[in-house]
């Protein structure tokens, strides 16, 4: 069903889950599409971003962002052309990427965009993945974080992800060997196939602990952490001197209350004078050109590749998360609006 | 009994302890001083360190330097002076300071000396607490990882102790809050009468979590870890944006096999774009002449106060360490050998 183009669906956050967010935690509404007031801009949405960071901003417990709100549109990050303008920085016309929801149309004063889409030779879809924050989160995380240097190793958990693809591909690019851990058979298929890495191991096959130690002569130097859980829990004790372990997030965790145990990882980081650091890519906010600026040449050159699984219509938008959780999606997932 | 002259008593180990060594791991035994060979020197040790290090260079399992062996003098930090000497960089009455192990004489060919001591007009003693690797410790945990700003609100764990004290007192010069955790009302009494910490709590008091909440209205910008675990665990929920924390030690775990478990820290880290590193003095190595122009000048002002707490005899050695880990020490811990 065609959206009318004087309403607006929103997916809406109904309940509170407690864990990861289920179809049945939201609704669609359709409510009419706002006047724009000076200074503001509409935004047709064409992509809406799904995205595991979603589970942290719907949970009630603080977080790096306020929770969202029971019957407030869903947070995300859509990309979409301007349509109706009232703010020469973003005439119509222009592509933009940012907050804008889980909604066919966004209004917003420019706040809300996070970045006008300047590569328009490619698709506007890659500006919520590879040329979006997942790949801006790779680039920063590796490079800032990581800190990777010619000659070192490189793990990757959620390594056939939307950010791991990423990070994989760039530290083979400076001269890392890159070993990739995935969930099954296909993604460390895809790791080693599609995205070259050196090795890829499947954590849901017995005997991690081994198959790292092996695919990991020399040790870890980097760990680009992003499942937490027992997958680190399998990692850390083989980190070398120096080692740098950057958390992007904690996929393998499906609750923090009751808080999670663990092996406490405080001497492994004093045996090694390694060091361990949360990564919020907001902090790189001022530096995002420069990422892109290294990351679309590489598109361009097929150089850094990228998955897509897309879904058809904002009905596909409420149960695409809990998927993400059960490491269903082989590719960065979106959700593409009919008649954008 | 005074120690022979001809005759060095030496404490070696004699059984590995599993946990915190005791007395009963160790035995005192007698051995010729040996003849200096060409690029030699003899020490004849004044003061015999005691740290909390040492559990970990007696235990087995890997660590950041290897195990002391079986039948070997125990690794040890002392400080003493040169009295014959076949290596022209120490000459004959130069004070010095290195791993020279717990016995009354050492012979090295310079290797060994972590530092020629030139505070010639301060205790000897000092050299192994706060112008020793106590102090350049507190100094490069707290500036170089901590990277304290003023305004900013550290948080010490073993604030009483050898390490501990002299970071608080280095974030109070620099313009921040310090509040110490120490173990029993007289720790943090010395805490706040001596070394001037804003506020000090009793982690063996009930309510820790809540005693440190209100300590620290603004949250914790730098934690010197010098414990984990449940000292750590109430200091975590705590910290602020950006963060950053300091493993130094581990003294509050007893064991490392089997390992603990804890609160997973990722969550935290990643929440508030979070450091943790763990620090090794020895990474410091070529800049502690820096940290120890800044720290003696602070000594001889009054400005930086520091507490010994000095046995007698080298009979004192074997039962030493143990004590530190119940907490029974007020102060940096030294062996003083008779007749020195």
């Amino acid at each position: 069903m065609p959206a009318s183009p004087t309403l607006n669906r929103q997916v809406v956050l109904k309940s509170r889950p407690l864990g990861i967010p289920q179809a049945e935690h939201f609704e669609i509404r359709s409510a009419p599409v706002p006047e724009l007031r000076d200074g503001e801009v509409l935004v047709r949405n064409q992509f809406l971003s799904v995205d595991p960071a979603m589970r942290g901003w719907v949970n009630a417990a603080a977080n790096y962002s306020e929770p969202v709100g029971i019957g407030e549109v869903m947070r995300a990050f859509s990309a979409g052309r301007v349509v109706a303008s009232r703010n020469p920085r973003y005439p119509e016309g222009s592509l933009v990427m940012g907050l804008l929801g889980w909604q066919d149309y966004a209004v917003t004063d420019g706040k809300a965009i996070r970045r006008q889409v300047l590569e328009t030779d490619l698709p506007l879809s890659l500006s919520l993945g590879v040329l979006g924050l997942n790949g801006i989160t790779a680039y920063f995380a590796l490079n800032a974080c990581g800190e990777p240097k010619a000659g070192e190793t490189v793990v990757v958990s959620t390594a056939a992800g939307a950010v791991g693809s990423v990070v994989g591909q760039l530290a083979r690019h400076q001269g890392c060997r890159a070993v990739g851990i995935a969930g099954g058979e296909d993604k460390t298929r895809l790791c080693v196939e599609a995205f070259g890495y050196d090795a890829a191991l499947d954590y849901q096959a017995p005997g991690l602990e081994q198959a790292l130690s092996e695919a990991c002569p020399g040790g870890v130097d980097v760990y680009f952490d992003n499942t937490a859980g027992r997958i680190s829990d399998a990692v850390h004790p083989l980190i070398n001197r120096h080692a740098r372990i950057v958390i992007c997030g904690t996929a393998s965790v499906s609750s923090w209350d009751p808080w999670p145990q663990g092996p406490r990882i405080e001497r492994h980081l004093l045996n090694k004078a390694a060091r361990m650091q949360g990564f919020l890519v907001w902090d790189y906010e001022h530096r995002y050109e420069e990422a892109l600026a290294a990351l679309a040449p590489l598109v361009r050159e097929g150089k850094l590749r990228y998955r897509e699984e897309i879904l058809d219509g904002i009905e596909a938008a409420p149960g695409s998360i809990a998927d993400l959780y059960q490491g269903k999606n082989m590719g960065k997932r979106l959700i593409r609006l009919e008649d954008a």
